[in-house]
């Protein structure tokens, strides 16, 4: 991803920025230049920690993203002062006012003030957000979102993430937790999700519902291609052996994506109800093989949610694929720059 | 409602606006002065039209609302030169920008161009919304909203209308159709609903759903309170006798009211993980009388929402009552005559 001829144009000024994605399984950190270019990029595991030694792995992290930075100075010969500042997206909820996590499902942050053991180190702007806001951000500047002043981005992976724009900007609510989209109650008598709660669209329509829907049609009728392609594994059916054997006209794999598919839709539908987009942006593991769990979706979403709302919105897959929360978070620390110089 | 003194003191200048509030059921004209003060208010039934007759039906409304405004001009000795502009709500889906009203279920209104039709009358600034936008902007600006800028404003009485204030503005949406809060689907599985879908939020909660889930518990154990509470007619059984019942220690409309209360909790849940308000205001006929409806659907929100959101959000009713939509409206067209002439 390093290439000389950008790195050397670019030198001389100190209009890089750091962005650093920092997920439940990989953390990220790329250099960009002025033009929002990926100049190089480093990805390595997010370490696993005990959950109950917080501040431990937390500092852990906290190291992790350092040394990479610190890496990619090296290779790329970029020095500090070149660098203007440091966005970072984190999986987790943020409080972007006072730069802390206040609680990750899958880090071990708790009540962790990021942003300042940042700046501790490097004594540079840094600015710190959730993850979906991020990616939501990055699809709005660079992706899938561009000169859409209203959309919803929505990630469909292991979990469900959103990010609202809202005229033009990220919208975070009263006190910076707004889109919490795969927690909106699709069936209070649904399954029980992580958060506690009964029928969350995330425990209804992430990849381990869609997982656990497909074994147990496959149980009942175990004379699918499904599971062919998973392999003959059960353990190994997922969204894209659905999506394989959809392909091939499969009836069981077409009949658990339209059953996600209009879970998918319903929640959209709900979403476009209340917010009126112009544009659902759908990212993530599940949107990347779902075509027609996204085909599903968008006919639920123009059967189920009022008029004009339905006709007019549009649902697209995201552009930048697992580089939209690094780009998302380069941008806002860009921009946090630029409302300090102004 | 009119009073002398103020007439006379403030009709020298001409800060007066007109707000209108056009229902279903009835429509108010109000003249304000310019501390918001209601001068006089007209309340006339809205004239019922065969729907067939969209164009001869809007004008019907649209007469009935000149001739009320020129009333409240005879009654007050006030001049159309000492007006500033008429502020509308309108039961319906608005195009603000155009001032059109496109849909309405309870008005005849199709693609009727009502703000054009009242500047041919009165030449001074009209501006148009609808009903439920307006009586969340009054609620935001002299009721239970003041001083909130991220509130949702719920109306539930014979159907469920929403407004959404984000960033101390009402948020209409990219093409001004936001907030049908009415149309989240809470229940896939349930009832049909008046827009087509099925287990709408209106469908499972507003006023007469209320009616026909304690009209079916009634069937089942006829020896309550909440019938005698209606004059032993089922037909008069409603969210009030239920709530007479309820007060008197009645299990089976505790128990409705409960069952409703949850359903409203589970809405609003939802929308606090999405919008993360620090305020959800909530009018119409069922929170007048609902205390306990709202009591539960307050648990089930800070057992469903997510933290902090679920901690912070408060659930309050709303100030201003059956005037909130006229003097939003009032509030709107102010705003308006105020950036024109800024």
């Amino acid at each position: 991803m390093f290439t000389d001829r950008q790195a050397k144009n670019d030198m001389s000024d100190n209009n890089f920025v750091i962005g650093v994605d920092i997920g439940g399984t990989k953390t990220t950190v790329a250099l960009l230049d002025r033009k929002e270019s990926i100049v190089c990029e480093l990805v390595e595991p997010t370490p696993k920690v005990d959950f109950t030694e917080s501040q431990r792995g937390s500092e852990r992290i906290l190291k992790l993203v350092v040394s990479l930075i610190e890496k990619i100075f090296d290779i790329t010969g970029t020095a500090l002062s070149n660098v203007g500042g440091i966005g970072i997206g984190v999986a987790g909820t943020v409080d972007f006012k006072s730069g802390t996590v206040i609680l990750s499902p899958n880090l071990p942050f708790r009540n962790f003030g990021l942003r300042d053991a940042m700046y501790q180190h490097f004594k540079i702007p840094i600015f710190l957000d959730n993850d979906a806001n991020a990616a939501a951000w990055g699809e709005k500047c660079f992706g899938a979102g561009r000169g859409i002043s209203e959309a919803i981005c929505v990630t469909i992976g292991t979990g469900i993430g959103g990010g609202l724009i809202i005229n033009n900007k990220i919208y975070r609510g009263s006190i910076g937790c707004a889109a919490e989209i795969g927690h909106m109650i699709i069936d209070k008598n649904g399954p029980r999700c992580g958060c506690g709660n009964y029928g969350c669209f995330e425990v209804m329509a992430a990849g381990p519902a869609i997982a656990k829907r497909a074994q147990a049609a496959i149980a009942k009728k175990p004379n699918t291609l499904v599971l062919k392609m998973a392999g003959g594994d059960m353990d190994r059916v997922n969204g894209e052996s659905l999506a394989l054997a959809a392909a091939e006209g499969d009836e069981l794999a077409l009949k658990v994506l339209r059953e996600v598919g209009e879970i998918v839709g319903i929640a959209f539908a709900s979403l476009v109800n209340i917010i009126n987009p112009e544009l659902i942006i759908v990212g993530g593991g599940v949107a990347e093989t779902g075509d027609l769990i996204l085909k599903f979706a968008e006919d639920t979403v123009r059967n189920c949610a009022i008029k004009p709302n339905s006709e007019m919105v549009k649902i697209v897959k995201a552009q930048l694929g697992n580089r939209a929360g690094l780009m998302g978070a380069a941008a806002l620390i860009r921009e946090e720059i630029k409302s300090r110089n102004d």
